[in-house]
């Protein structure tokens, strides 16, 4: 799809059917997030493709809802600030990059038909113990994928004047 | 352009033609900004866009390559943490947003011809006083934004298996 599109399009998908994904489109969600920028393109993140099937009791302990687990695949996006470029300031681009990551993978699945969720109010400690994460690698966000069983929803958003500023604040 | 395509041409550019960018694609890329999810759909963030005619010497202290000012615009993605969606056990989701939203933005650009790299080694307190940044508005990444004056480059990325893990870690 036309990015110009794609990015009006994409909404929050909070219902899904059963069908599986295919291993091409999942494929493809993967390669955008491997494309995306990276401070010092260390690429200092991993995601976690889940399948849901017969462990939605698990999932949910990660994330309460009940779509949550309804999709056949969970992705979360993981952190790994070891691996990441860090300002002399201290300031370390691990979270910023697998944000970066994450979001060329979420809008990949909007081109691909797919729907996703962000989900930040995830459980951290259910998460580590579900995934096996190992010290270091920190959950940052997690989303449901497979096709939306649900009408697009309406985006809603501050007017671009109260996002932008120009030349000073 | 096509999402699959955008996303494997979309490189870092360092070299800027000094023409303007037509406000019609400021605008684009603005809107591709705005267009962006956050936590709880709080859009904690603030573009800050700077005419870098000038302001050249000035612009340069928040950060020393030439090619920096050499684009006929920067634009600044400053989070604003309070308010920010943040999760119970604390963690704050404002750099996550600002940088979702300044992928959509950077993304956009590559889609309308025009260039950015995004830079996090700058120095913050140059970009503080320089942009006039009120406490609590945290810069996170600049970018340079114009029309590129060099061949794209080539992506190097870790292989997928490096980056994807299935089910369990």
């Amino acid at each position: 799809m036309e990015y110009r599109d794609l990015i009006r399009q994409r909404c929050s998908v909070r219902r899904f059917r059963p069908d599986p994904v295919p291993e091409a489109l999942q494929n493809e969600v993967l390669e955008a997030a491997r494309a995306a920028p990276s401070a010092a393109n260390r690429q200092p993140f991993r995601l976690i493709v889940i399948r849901t099937e017969g462990r939605k009791a698990e999932l949910e302990r990660i994330y309460g809802r009940p779509w949550f687990a309804e999709a056949p695949l969970i992705v979360c996006a993981a952190a790994v600030p070891s691996e990441a470029w860090t300002h002399t300031d201290g300031t370390n681009y691990a979270w910023v990059d697998t944000a970066i990551a994450m979001d060329h993978l979420i809008l990949a699945a909007a081109n691909e038909g797919l729907g996703t969720c962000w989900v930040a109010a995830f459980d951290r400690a259910a998460a580590r113990e579900v995934l096996g994460l190992p010290d270091g690698v920190e959950p940052v966000a997690f989303t449901p994928l497979g096709y939306p069983d649900e009408p697009p929803g309406k985006k809603v958003r501050k007017p671009v004047n109260e996002l932008v500023k120009f030349d000073r604040w």
